[in-house]
C-alpha cells in the first residue's frame, strides 16, 4: 500500500533499562561472574519470569503476561541493530587478547541481527547462531549510530548499554525515547545513571508510566 | 497491662518523602513562591488527593483512600515530635530579620506537636494554634534529636526535611526508618536525595514495597 505519509524515521531506542531506587544501572566491581557488578542482578528482577525473557533467552515456552511482560516485549519490536558498550558485550578490558570472547550469551545470542559495539580496539565481525553479528566500531558514538541505522534499514537501533554508554548517547541528545524499570531495591554504589545527567535540561520529558509490583516503569521521550 | 517485654526505643523515622525517578528530593532555586524549588511539587501530587492530605491540610472529609492514603496516614501515627531543616521552615536565610515568619503552614500548621527547627540563629520559641510549637535549635542535628525525643516522651520523632537535613542525619546512621515515595517524574536538577549516599553501606536494607499508579513506596530500615 502505498501513502502519503512521511514515514516516521528510525528511531534510536533504549529499552528495559534497570535502574535501582538509588539510580544506579550497574553495581560496582564488574567482572566474569558479575557482569552487571556486584548486587546488579537484582535490577533485572521483573524481567527473568515474563514469557518473553524465558523465550528469548532460555527458549521455554511459559513464563508470566503482564505490564512487565508487555515492556519486555516491546524491546525486541521493530529493531533492526543493537549498540552495546564494550563493558557490557564482556569484561574483558583493553586491546583483545585473542578472539575466544563472544559475549555474555554463549553461542546464540538473543539479538538476531547486527549488534555493533563501541570499542577503541579493532576487531573483525564475529558471526553467531541465529543472525547475531559482533561488528567493533573503534570511531565513536555517531559512527556507531550512522552504522547501525544502516543495518537495519529503516527499523530501529536499540541501545543496550551499559550505564556509561547511555549516559554518553544521552548527554549528546542521540536517543529518541528511554524506557527505565527502576527495581524497588537499593545498590548504594556502582553507575548511577543519573549523577550530573540533567534529563529535563536535555529535552527529555515523561510521557508514561506503569507501576508493577516488580518494577515502575518510565516512558520518557526526546522532545522535537 | 503490664508486660515483660522491654518497649520499643522510639524512633527518628522520614516517612513520605518523595523524591522524583532521578533522585530530587527538591527543585532548584526554592522560594517563597516555590517552597519545594521550582517543579518540586510535582513530587507531591500523590499524596494531595488522599484523605489524609485533605484533612490534615485542608480540614476536608474527603479524598481517596488505598495505600497512597494508608501510606501518608501512617506518617502522622505514634508522632510525638518533628525535625525540620531550616529550608523546610520557610525561604529566610542567615539570621531573622524579625518574628513574622512563622512557617509555610498558616496559623494551625499540621504537626500538633513540638517541632524542632535546625538553625544557626537562635530565636525563642513560638506557640501556633492547635499545639504545634516551633523551637529553633542551633546546637546540631544531635541535640535537636535529643530535645525532640525527650518532647516525644516515647513515641516517635519524625525528620519532615528537606533533603540536606535527610542526608545529614542517614549520613549520621541516626534514622531508624525511611518511607520513600518515587514519583513517576523526572526534575533534572535541584537537590538530589541519593548522590554520594551509599545507603546500603551505611545499613539500610529495604524492607517492603508497594506500587500505585502515582508513586512507588519503598520502605527502608537500619540494619541493627
Amino acid at each position: 500500500m502505498s501513502t502519503n505519509l512521511p514515514a516516521e524515521p528510525a528511531k534510536l531506542v533504549i529499552r528495559c533499562f534497570s535502574v535501582s531506587a538509588d539510580g544506579y544501572g550497574a553495581g560496582s566491581n564488574q567482572d566474569i561472574n558479575n557482569p552487571i557488578g556486584v548486587g546488579g542482578m537484582a535490577l533485572h528482577e521483573w524481567v527473568f519470569p515474563t514469557r518473553t525473557f524465558q523465550k528469548t533467552h532460555l527458549g521455554k515456552d511459559d513464563g508470566t503476561t503482564g505490564p512487565d511482560d508487555d515492556f519486555a516485549a516491546h524491546g525486541y519490536e521493530n529493531i533492526g541493530a543493537w549498540i552495546l558498550g564494550r563493558n557490557m558485550f564482556g569484561p574483558v578490558r583493553g586491546s583483545w587478547p585473542d578472539d575466544s570472547w563472544k559475549g555474555w550469551w554463549g553461542d546464540e545470542p538473543p539479538y538476531h541481527c547486527p549488534v555493533f559495539v563501541l570499542t577503541h580496539h579493532p576487531r573483525p565481525p564475529i558471526e553467531m547462531k541465529g543472525g547475531t553479528v559482533f561488528h567493533f566500531v573503534t570511531d565513536g558514538i555517531e559512527a556507531a549510530l550512522q552504522r547501525a541505522r544502516q543495518a537495519a534499514g529503516g527499523t530501529d537501533v536499540r541501545l543496550g548499554g551499559g550505564v556509561a554508554t547511555v549516559r554518553q548517547y544521552l548527554r549528546a541528545r542521540l536517543v529518541d525515547e528511554l524506557h527505565i524499570a527502576i527495581a524497588p531495591t537499593l545498590l548504594g554504589s556502582g553507575e548511577n545513571l543519573f549523577t550530573d545527567l540533567d534529563l529535563v535540561s536535555l529535552g527529555y520529558k515523561h510521557t508514561e508510566h506503569v507501576a508493577t509490583a516488580n518494577a515502575t516503569h518510565l516512558v520518557l521521550r526526546k522532545s522535537s
